[in-house]
């Protein structure tokens, strides 16, 4: 990880570290941003004793929470820094006195400007530990050993450093699947994603970002653990649902999902968190990495859809093109 | 309200009010029930300093939140009382030493056991007050009263005792285009349904227990804020959506969604709780019960569906033919 990455990180962390009492740790972004916070609600449920929550910018801002203040940190991210309900919910938060960090590719955006904390991060042919999911985590594994001192803080740490060859490999090893999958399931119009625990947020931004925006593809994320309270009354022999195992504790959630599913529609992809090589990855940190490996390869899917339905990851109607 | 509810939930409050330091509501259910409990945190929210969130009663379990413990209220519901799930949840929480408070229709029954303080419910037939919502409310706006005394507790108490003369009307309102949509809409094989704030628990249940559960129909629950951050690409012209308008301060969310949405498709079913008759329910707390409106209307349609289709929303091909 480059140094100045490190170094953007620490400040954010030592500011955490320097407030008498936290209340509540908010992780506040909209759609894939979103998504890609909600690890960091799970990984600090599990480990620490302070509560968190995940809200969309623009409901953060307009239900705007009591609770928001002095004692409270807000984690936002938006890809561009531009993300007009996100820069807002920084504002917000700011004027209310929390503790504002945000991510961003864009340095000195108007997200950054409205943050007290501001953490860049790489995009595409960088190490993986610069990019978005390494920032995160580093921050994440960060703060949690500063709440509370923690022998998984190193372990996270050095998982970080790992990730590119794991992202890789897990890439190679679904290779054959993403191809076959995508040709199978090119003509569908619509597609299920099921998971649950820290794996929730890669089924919700394939569904909103991958299938939903950039592919057109009707879809919804199920919970793996709601699938049985209504949903799975959908399934059928002709229904597709792509469904992540994760290996964390809601695992037996996903498996429940899976077996049942399994025995009623012959259209399933399963992403198997535990078939990924994690060398280099403590076991005991597992569970909070491999969803971005599950990410990784439900990225690949997209990218053979686009090329087999001859439709651009790139191609939008609305988005861009309009205002709205 | 009868006498035997307002006790029980006095018995209930009474205890939230003896703790010393509370620093957690959790609202843990599974679909229909966990939908329900949603504008608990909503209200919770905008009204008190202590932060809340909801959670899926399976996904909680195995999570296992760091922060559950002897500050923490837990809050479940479970129609039947049999929901393993949540029976569970309530064990947890109270074997981690939380004060864990119960919604059931049904007495005795093992959540009522698993939890301290259990509120019973009627159903169908009875006055509204003493139905899920009613008591929920009552519940809501006391708790509330007794962590931070408020203007708003008597008018919330009032409100709940006008809820039948205002659904009623709600649903007269509304007869005429409910048999209009019924028959417009009987050969959709999927369905959109958007709302926020305090509503968004009605687009998660009509999704999950009336459309998916109980018509088989295709469908997701799109938050309105989230809608312009990937899912609205998917919009066009044919593609139907039920659009729940609030009331209360995520409106905007709710306008925007809407204005852009009625552009692009020509298949729009609006409820819009700005036009209900909310006499008898305070301004100040309109925002609060107005979802519940919403709800009666969205049941109505389900109803409306299920005659038009000829697919009663008792028929099942898993839940309760089945182990899963």
């Amino acid at each position: 990880m480059k140094q100045e990455h490190i170094d953007q990180i620490n400040e954010a962390v030592r500011a955490v570290a320097s407030k008498e009492r936290i209340n509540h740790f908010y992780f506040v972004a909209c759609g894939g941003s979103q998504a890609f916070l909600m690890p960091g609600q799970y990984l600090f449920d599990r480990e620490i004793e302070i509560p968190s929550s995940v809200y969309s910018s623009n409901e953060f801002v307009h239900r705007a929470p009591k609770a928001l203040g002095p004692d409270s940190v807000v984690i936002t991210c938006s890809h561009s820094g531009n993300t007009p309900e996100t820069v807002k919910a920084a504002e917000v938060s700011r004027e209310k006195g929390a503790t504002t960090i945000a991510l961003s590719n864009l340095v000195d955006s108007p997200l950054w400007k409205a943050s007290e904390y501001c953490l860049h991060y790489d995009w595409r042919d960088a190490d993986e530990s610069d990019k978005n999911k390494g920032i995160l985590y580093r921050l994440l594994f960060s703060v949690l050993n500063t709440i509370q001192p923690c022998e998984k803080y190193q372990k996270g740490i050095d998982a970080v450093d790992h990730l590119n060859g794991v992202i890789e490999d897990a890439k190679t090893k679904y290779a054959d699947r993403l191809k076959e999958w995508g040709s199978k399931y090119k003509r569908e119009t619509l597609i299920y994603t099921m998971a649950s625990g820290a794996s929730y947020g890669e089924a919700y931004s394939f569904t909103s970002c991958l299938l939903m925006e950039m592919q057109w593809i009707h879809s919804s994320a199920i919970h793996s653990g709601e699938y049985f309270h209504g949903p799975f009354e959908i399934t059928d022999f002709d229904v597709p649902f792509i469904i992540i195992k994760g290996v964390g504790a809601t695992r037996p959630l996903d498996d429940r999902a899976y077996a049942f599913c399994k025995k009623y529609s012959n259209e399933i992809m399963l992403v198997d968190e535990a078939e990924f090589d994690m060398t280099g990855i403590d076991e005991e940190v597992q569970e909070y990495f491999a969803p971005l490996l599950a990410g990784a390869v439900l990225r690949s899917l997209a990218d053979e859809f686009a090329y087999q339905r001859g439709h651009d990851l790139g191609v939008r109607r609305y988005m861009w093109r309009m205002e709205y």
